[in-house]
């Protein structure tokens, strides 16, 4: 199934459910796409619902609102794929790098983002989201990280690299500006999402190829990175990981192509949908 | 005022106000005490419903949930006390250390705190929090930020050092293991707060004190924390700043007195109450 927030001409929004290209109005079953829609129980009643009928119908969503509503936090994994790594100048690191993300930073996959004030180095990042399904809380291996996934979806971890990593301690600094975090367009979940493992990734600024990755080249793939946040903190339902990004940001290139006012960028990653933002200044 | 959210034998809460020493029921404003209690507007209607006496005065709380439901981001300052910088070998800061730490780690002022599995570095901070009350984006100046602030709390901003500086990459891996924020008892508005720039914070561990430090000493005070922070990502009413630690911490102690199973951590800061927990492992 994939879930989805239908944003509405007078800015509600309405959960939706998708089996094969058919859409169908969740509400019968939840008002909202929440934490609580993630649990396997959850998850196993909008199915049967599918199955008996029992959801209207309706057309393909137009405008999408972020596809997860009352996100608890968003986990990020730094350098996580290795010729993103070597782009930056970073040594593979030996265990995952972890950072944050407030959940206000989340906006839709076609929304606005805006380029802080006094920003010179804002820049893009594709990446796969996990989104938890169930409380992973010092799993034995990562063989048991699997069950707490519900689904996934589509990150852009947008990044001011002047605020990350030039003014002083901790990279959050330029990781939770204001809308910095596009995410949907769909939650796919787990059973429909193919391997994720081996997943292309790819992101256009203007019409420009500008990364064009597979999540095979994770340097730590999602069963361990759940596995190994799990030890550090508790995941709960609703929690998203990003997992980070594959060469190509604007960091790496020779000519470091920060975005400026009006470019637009768009996002895949096979299966999840396409992200569309044009961004603007603050 | 002091609000607070009384916790009950059934496990329920129920907001509650104080008005010097005595305590009334918030029921019949407000259901909780959230986000949108601590705007300017809420807190008016509030001090109006006690003015008016429509408020049935109960008994003073015999336990305490964390004084705020629904934290949006909770924002970490590192390293703002010269003392403190000094005692870890780090200089100080030239400009704000931001870290951040997610909302599920925030536990009631009395509540046990799990030292993590595997952890040999479990550290605590006595800090003043900054709760806000309005929506604070790019202020102009430091002047502005008072405005946006609806009142402070004690954190103990708990730590896991080796977790948060020698496992690799961002200090998040130390700061947001479960329980790691206890938070409260009360949330004191700011017209009853006093200095805030002139507050005694003390913390002691089995009774022997090992902090003592006032917010005189910040290096970064709390109105230019907030106009700062505003440059980065905008914060609102809900959100959390834990303004840092003064010295004292057991990394900065020469026999690194870490916490143990079974330690009991008490924590006050002048007029807003004090914090009890005992330490437990996972």
């Amino acid at each position: 199934m994939r879930l989805a927030r239908s944003r509405n001409a007078a800015g509600t929004t309405t959960p939706v459910v998708a089996r094969g290209e058919r859409w169908f109005d969740l509400s019968p079953v939840t008002a909202e796409v929440g934490p609580q829609t993630l649990i396997p129980e959850a998850l196993a009643r909008i199915s049967a619902a599918l199955d008996a009928g029992e959801l209207p119908e309706v057309g393909a969503p137009t405008a999408y609102a972020p596809p997860l509503a009352g996100i608890g936090k968003i986990v990020c994994i730094g350098l996580n794929y290795t010729d993103h790594a070597a782009e930056t100048g970073a040594t593979a690191p030996a265990e995952p790098i972890i950072f944050m993300k407030a959940p206000d930073t989340v906006v839709g996959p076609q929304d606005d983002v805006l380029i802080p004030r006094r920003s010179v180095k804002t820049d893009y990042e594709v990446e796969l989201a996990i989104v938890l399904g169930s409380t992973a809380r010092y799993l034995d291996s990562p063989a048991d990280a699997r069950a707490c996934i519900a689904g996934f979806a589509i990150s852009n971890d947008v990044s001011e690299r002047e605020f990350q990593t030039e003014r002083g301690g901790q990279w959050d600094k330029g990781k939770n500006c204001e809308t910095f975090n596009p995410f949907g367009p769909w939650l796919v979940t787990a059973d429909e999402a193919g391997d994720p493992q081996d997943l292309p990734l790819r992101l256009w600024v203007n019409g420009e190829i500008r990364q064009d990755g597979n999540t095979k080249n994770m340097i730590f793939g999602i069963d361990y990175l759940v596995w190994y946040l799990s030890q550090f903190m508790t995941l709960y339902p609703g929690d998203v990981i990003n997992t980070g990004t594959p060469a190509g940001v604007a960091l790496g290139r020779p000519d470091k192509p920060y975005l400026r006012d009006g470019d637009l960028v768009e996002i895949e990653i096979g299966g999840l949908g396409r992200q569309r933002q044009t961004f603007k200044a603050a």
